[in-house]
């Protein structure tokens, strides 16, 4: 069962509620987190809802759910994971405070000090990229950096079934010594573990290809791309900005000449799958990587459909066994002694 | 006359002498620097050569012009500046060598310690970004993002003829407080120059908007963008990357089906000009603000197009008077005492 947050969103609870329908009828077991009595009479039939009587607001400090309002939805979906009662927790709510729960509920991953957010996005070649820190740490030192490969690295060997996945170090230049002070320093710490662990014949070591600039890794050339919470967050809206203004420009184009207004109506059905695939809804939110759960942030403004994206991104974490691995791996690599 | 290095870049030189002609035809005054043997038969009608018998190659360190190739055409261009026999320097060779050959030949205006590339991309509103650093200096402390926001702001007000324009800190938020320590400390010397010359009634003191995020920068939020060089490479590159998958999943989704394929055909119009507004040839590469003298890097890979866009940028620069300026301006602002 899925932990899904019923009054965290923009548009909750109409929009949660059914999203929570859409992936439930997708053969995602789902139950709803919130408060009964405002959700009788609007709960699809088929769910069911655990009761949590307070609700976050957004413009209330990460640490309520934690300090004020112990008994709120986005704390009561950590609680369930953390009890066993749910495999995993989704919320399209405050995000600091889903972070801030999540890490005090569920706890680190032994050797994690700062689990960051990570997601997967379409890169041009058709594979995915796994992109981390989205924005939890804005401020990393190098050995958070290489927590982030090892993080990065565990999700695409359990989720997404590659072998050994291509780690790159984002940077402004694919040439040794390009980068910041920590992507510097980080290069060198994931350089002496890759070769390392080369050393090991029959084992399937980190494969650190080094620095990889955004076009690089947009085209195909990795498949975990690791950068601090900062840039990370930056590069995200930088490819939501430019999707935005690249479609604006073209629409002003196309609507110029009365002839290619015609053209544009034949042409409706791509332009709809073209803003299928570049839209966020479908990429399903944020992985906080790390803690001992599953925990998915979907996108606040999210509506159904981008709801039941975080529901499935987050099964297909469950169905993988992901935190499992990743404590086997993260143990192997990152804790001492 | 505008000094353009005819043996800078990969297309060198016959797209560099393509651009020069198209540049000169447009009006803007240009001289071909580099050897003139090589160049003998080659020169179009109209443009004359000053002679550099040495050339700087892409994989040779950026100080190969100041230590063993003094008689260099990307070297020369920035002499010619700095003797008053041209009035701007313009290459699209070693990007690394052409900054230190600027710094180094032309040396930073009083108060600049760390000149910064800028350029100036197209918003969603139809306006225009000043966007800096580009990747000129990875690691910045909080008074070097000073400078860039004091340099950014002076660039256009004379260049784009904005009376005061907008300075935003690129950030993963808008509220105060967010992004990294540098942007936080950035963030509160900028808000006290703000408020200073707030005091002055009758100045058009800085106008400090604050923390910016990438998408409202391109909608519109701000006129100039301050961002270190590691971020600000890595947000253009990601704008670079992102408009090539946008447009290679459009292609995909217009090719899968025949009617759609006639569409595009009637569309090819729009397309083309869509590509036209999309493409970095028409930016003009970027500009290194902060030093004696207006110095324009273009694009490695220019074609003439290119060529003659880095032109009309140098050549707008000039006749903005921007250096005079940008010495009134940094004077009042960053030279203490």
């Amino acid at each position: 069962m899925i932990a899904l947050d019923a009054f965290g969103g923009d548009r909750a609870p109409e929009e949660i509620l059914a999203g929570a329908l859409l992936a439930h009828r997708q053969g995602v077991p789902v139950v709803l987190v919130g408060n009964a009595e405002k959700l009788r009479g609007k709960v699809p039939h088929g769910l069911t809802v655990v009761h949590a009587a307070e609700q976050v607001q957004m413009d209330e400090p990460a640490t309520t759910p934690l300090r004020k309002k112990p008994d709120s939805s986005i704390r009561r979906i950590f609680e369930l994971v953390r009890d066993k009662q749910a495999t995993a927790a989704v919320t399209c709510g405050h995000s600091g405070a889903a972070m801030a729960c999540a890490l005090h509920v569920l706890g680190p991953v032994p050797g994690v000090t700062r689990p960051p957010l990570a997601t997967v996005v379409p890169r041009r070649d058709g594979g995915q990229l796994v992109l981390l820190d989205l924005g939890a740490n804005v401020d990393c030192k190098a050995d958070v950096l290489v927590q982030f490969a090892v993080l990065g690295d565990a999700y695409a060997r359990a989720v997404l079934r590659i072998d050994r996945p291509r780690v790159g170090l984002l940077a402004n230049g694919e040439e040794r010594g390009k980068g910041n002070e920590q992507v510097r320093q980080a290069w060198q710490l994931l350089e002496a573990m890759s070769v390392q662990e080369r050393g090991h014949p029959g084992t399937t070591g980190l494969h650190f290809v080094g620095n990889i600039e955004p076009l690089q890794a947009m085209r195909g050339e990795c498949d975990v791309l690791v950068c601090d919470g900062f840039v990370g967050n930056v590069m995200l809206k930088t490819v939501e900005g430019t999707v935005e203004v690249v479609a604006r420009i073209l629409k002003e184009e196309i609507l110029r000449r009365g002839s290619d207004r015609f053209a544009a109506w034949l042409l409706s059905g791509a332009w709809r799958r073209f803003r299928q695939r570049t839209t966020y809804d479908n990429i399903g939110g944020a992985l906080l990587l790390g803690v001992n759960g599953v925990a998915v942030v979907g996108h606040g403004r999210a509506d159904a459909r981008a709801v039941a994206s975080a529901l499935r991104f987050a099964h297909s974490c469950v169905q993988a066994g992901l935190v499992p691995q990743l404590r086997t791996q993260v143990g192997s690599r990152l804790v001492k002694g």
